[in-house]
């Protein structure tokens, strides 16, 4: 039976986090918020669940967008609207009215990203599979249909798109041992902004203990002897095995990122994440070049993708953090990760999604475009918000199961 | 007596346009929007207006935004505010939740043109001066104060800053003479995409009987031999010694501009406007390129400083058409024109405004930082809206002698 959308609702969703979880240099007192759009079909047989990501206040700015953006879906069949959603996508974004208040960016951007995630869980429940396995089994050619292209010629049309797809078809199965093995994970929540040295070392080696090999710490310190310190204590605790990220949160000006990252860059970080404002392609470039071999990460705050192509063009990110729903959506992401095998660089998710549909995008990413095997941010307070919180088990996401993008949370508690 | 803020309102105001005004190559059907800031005094002596531009969709997310980031502005006495307005715009700009729907840029930056541009305005009636006149009777160092410099430290500081107006001072005489001339303004109601080929030709007539030496045309067709014949029918209405200049509005992907604007280079337009997505800096970079020596122009959709900064830098700008209803208002504007002194360009703003506040910023550009005398681009449409609009004669706008920014709105009419 053909499910056709009959409802769509919008909801801006806040949730309070442990003491100090969540904080960095920029972000002191940090709620984590979803925009959130729920598509139901006419028979409410299934709800299509999407979520974008934001810090809490002004969610619902990005609640009301969805309401204006996603009216053209309403009595649309989810198989025909995906069937050329690239097409739909583009015509969302291209609003002629509302496109004036980005193009492509803010509010209605994080409201088209809310919109997309939520047409591709409905797609994957009515298909009945899990987002991977529903994206591993499209064709080259109803894939690269899902993605508008526009503002990206000189680089990546979608013929490329195509070839590439096609080009990695062939090896899937020397890839594919990964939906048994697991995706490894990063913990991020080792060393918050506002957490104690002790802390964060405490942190560090419960990581450790739970099987992850990679962990996070928050800089951006006024005074840089208090980044570097708590680099070293977090070395100390885990020794020389483990990979350390540091994430200034676009904490330092130009000057004072290049002053900071050579002190940090002297210590190995596996990365420098977000030294200055997002915007400011030349200033990551130059950082970039300054502390070469460590690269620079850069993604939750990267609008779209005509800003990725800039980065990547102008060397400016090593390590691309896009993420779902910080861009628009899953449509976009898939754009972003195609544009990614063009250039030298690593491309590692930001989870808005606390990893829920990232999950299931990277287990995609690596069997379908060949994207090195690396780890996946994990952050576990809102676990209990969601009705299948990803399952990491030895450091490892393990796959998911259950039909859709993983995206669906559990009602308010009523207090 | 001192003028408190008591009281906070925002607005959707939406106007309608005459059949085919303002149509362009993606904006078909547009209405011109404003997000209005309302500040009254405690003694409802004053009231400033402040405004944002819209295209007429979603102007009310931006009201809405407006509600959330004035709240600190409540109770705030004018004077005391605008001593360190930098500091304020900067806390509003980096509020620890909200700037994650941007930063910088959107619903919420737009939010903050509105607020920023009505905290200027009830300056200037309290003072009871126009905007002009209390910019130029600022000292450097109160008016290097109204502006947030962070993220631009590598060009431009407040020190920085503070020289060139040092610098500029004592030849303002030579230039304050405009004050009497008049400041001239260039024609863009000419040629919206929708008219028709014998409309324009007279338009552009009627343009030059009106005094105006400089028009616009729209172009961005899906058949650049419309856009070139258009060129031609203007040129033949108006002769060889008008100005004509060319806006695509983001109409074209990189290799269709680099194709259209070489053969409409070879019509020696003025300037090629918006060829294609604004944040594609460096596909701006290779059209300027390609072009050359006729400038690129771009401003209306380039969302704040720090993507100025990397035009400039990148060369990928010719004409700066930095709009203070688009940036977060006349503080940012003034930091883009600041920093715009340092590079080889021309700065003629593109008016959300329809030039109401711009007619007062480009006299003072021109004074006090010693911007070459242009024009500034003129639209008619909302005349009728405005409580003092823009009085201009023979092509010319004269100065205005109101207190404030000239933003106040007449009510809405009941039908």
């Amino acid at each position: 039976m053909p499910d056709v959308i009959s409802q769509i609702q919008a909801d801006d969703r806040r949730f309070e986090l442990p003491d100090g979880a969540g904080t960095d240099a920029v972000h002191s007192d940090p709620q984590y918020g979803y925009a959130v759009t729920q598509l139901v079909t006419a028979d409410r047989k299934h709800s299509g669940t999407g979520i974008s990501y934001t810090l809490g206040g002004g969610t619902n700015l990005v609640r009301t967008a969805i309401e204006l953006l996603a009216e053209p879906l309403a009595g649309q069949e989810i198989e025909e609207l995906m069937a050329d959603f690239g097409t739909v996508h583009r015509a969302m974004a291209e609003h002629h009215q509302i496109r004036w208040l980005g193009p492509h960016k803010g509010v209605i951007h994080l409201a088209l990203a809310s919109i997309t995630n939520a047409c591709f869980d409905l797609w994957a429940k009515s298909r009945g599979v899990p987002l991977w396995k529903l994206l591993l089994d499209l064709s080259p050619e109803a894939l690269t249909r899902l993605i508008d292209f526009s503002y990206l010629d000189e680089v990546l049309t979608a013929d490329d798109a195509l070839s590439i797809l096609k080009g990695k078809w062939s090896t899937r199965s020397e890839r594919e041992h990964i939906l048994k093995e697991g995706y490894p994970g990063y913990d991020t929540s080792v060393g918050w902004f506002a957490y104690s040295d002790e802390r964060i070392m405490e942190n560090a080696r419960r990581a450790l203990d739970l099987g992850f090999t990679a962990m996070k710490l928050k800089v951006g310190s006024p005074q840089p002897e208090r980044d570097v310190r708590r680099v070293q204590k977090v070395r100390e605790a885990v020794g020389d095995g483990v990979r350390i990220m540091v994430d200034a949160n676009q904490a330092w000006s130009l000057p004072k990122a290049l002053d900071v990252c050579r002190q940090l860059a002297s210590m190995q970080p596996y990365w420098v994440e977000e030294p200055t404002q997002p915007d400011d392609i030349l200033a990551h470039q130059a950082i970039a070049r300054a502390i070469s071999p460590v690269p620079v990460a850069v993604g939750e705050a990267v609008s779209n993708r005509v800003m990725w192509k800039n980065f990547l063009q102008a060397g400016a990110v090593g390590i691309v953090q896009a993420d779902c729903t910080r861009l628009a959506g899953i449509s976009e992401y898939l754009a972003v990760s195609l544009l990614a095998t063009k250039y030298p660089v690593k491309v590692i998710p930001h989870v808005g999604d606390m990893g829920q549909m990232h999950h299931h995008l990277v287990f995609f990413n690596h069997i379908a475009l060949g994207h090195e095997k690396l780890f996946l941010e994990y952050i576990p307070h809102l676990r209990k918000h969601f009705m299948f919180p990803a399952n990491v088990q030895n450091g490892a996401y393990q796959l998911p199961q259950e039909p859709g993008c993983s995206t669906d949370l559990l009602p308010r508690v009523d207090r």
